[in-house]
């Protein structure tokens, strides 16, 4: 049994937990195995958007095989 | 004075912020004198539950003596 | 183009979410070009507190010149 | 020369050794180049297992291009 | 659900398999629900005993509640 | 044998010597086998005492068994 | 939006900004939408090059979706 | 004798070492007394800039008082 | 509630509490509301002075409003 | 009683356990008072040699005087 | 000019400045050109000794050539 | 075959490129087999220099035996 990690960040204009899950919802659209999350870093994007943009730096981890 | 700090890990369905606050609890049920926490790390765990369950990681301090 | 980061710490008694965007608007008070924020670290003050306070160490990196 | 990097878990019933090598025989199923692997981290899944599972999260490199 | 994780060095003087194995046996002793182990820190005293011990740092995770 | 190690939070009116010595005394009290320290953070706080209570978190290893 | 980060490590015989670049061409002839790249270590290889190969361990972050 | 430390980020087209003198003549302008400046991260952005722009965060020390 | 940290360097030929104490007496100088201090590394510099300056560079954190 | 402590890369093509042996039997042949050793990290070369080469870099800490 | 750092543990049964005074002056009997030093960890030796034995783990850096 | 690791720092008044291979030629001149080198820390001394003095402090790998 062999795990792989992947780096994404996801990102909500409404909270940290949606920018986590944002991340989570585009890891399951192309792996079938997703088991768990590890957060990285938090952070939060304001001069290029319109208000502010929660990010979520989070490792995702899948089985492979 | 001292303090002494344990670590403990709650968890929830909802968020992350209510992670922390089921580590607090459960460190309040036997504990007199929590005075501050740290939060450690974030993570989700998705494989083994239903849906997605928000874990904290949280150091707890509390004053002994 | 240079950036200023300085280290503010917020706080709420509602969430993690709001005690970063405590910090954000209390930047935004006396800065003119806040372009992004990192969070450095979430704790939560208890005891010398009526409840719960959640606090959020950010790095606020705002444009100068 | 450009080098890639993944992060991989791998597993054993046995010893950290093999958890290790478990994940670099993965990765020569479907890489060719592997020049290295550096060890991030070791851990014991106790709970969700008959016995107890080494595991060993590594970092590969491999030659692309 | 809550976890507490606690930190422990084990030892043996064949290998650092061993000393996790170690460390493991200790919490199992006392612990009903160890869930899983990291590895903090690998080490060998050498200048106190008689040959080589091998020394192995490691948190244990265990469901409380 | 096995050691384990716990975190305890110190305090001096005095010095950061004061303070590491404050947690020792205070672990030699309930624990018998304190073999070593580790000093893991200095800090001061000042606001909420008279003059400077100058704090030191370490941990403390002892023998179990 | 979502961004995926991968580690590339780019190498010169000139130097560590060429290494940078190194890598950053590579992403770019595979990846349509690389945003920015964060530095993580800069070494030199010696023993098995004919003179001195700079080298620049890298992550690329690029937008998904 | 007191230093006090700043944190920016300086920028270039060119190179990292231009980036970081862009970071110290900033300084330079409203400080008398920059002592030394010791360098944080090494970072390339791409995106929203024409080419690239390596961009140095780096801490300036400056003698106060 | 907003606290701000700055970042000092104290010094003192005697001690490192003095170097602390040092950098905690600038920052009264002009700030009105310290709350707390975090020492963030020590050292001794020695070739450029008579004898030995011991140094502490920590972060002060004020109330800010 | 002063200590001072170097850095030695071991390898085996083994084990790690052998590889941190390597290093410290390769400490012995030249220094008289090692104490103990701590392990910084793990790593396996693989293109560089025949099968697997385990590498241990570890600090070696001896008494001197 | 070139610096080279090597890594001392010094120790005291007063005081961690001592600890540190003491690595200092077991550098300075072999080095003629001590320039500073940085103190890496604080620690104290409870078991093997009479009392205390304060300890500090110091990077020591000196001109050559 | 082990390796050691020894700790350098470089200089130049051009670059950093130029400080890291400064201290490899330091290297050169009393080691045969260097085999790698790895940046720790870059940094800019202004205050005791004529103009900015770029130092880089690198761990040097060599063969021993």
């Amino acid at each position: 049994m062999v795990y792989k990690k992947i780096t994404l960040i996801g990102s909500s204009d409404e909270s940290f937990d949606d920018a986590v899950d944002d991340a989570i919802e585009r890891a399951d659209e192309t792996l079938d195995n997703v088991h768990w999350v590890e957060v990285k870093e938090f952070g939060v994007e304001i001069a290029s958007v319109d208000d502010r943009e929660y990010q979520a730096e989070v490792e995702v981890a899948f089985k492979i095989e």
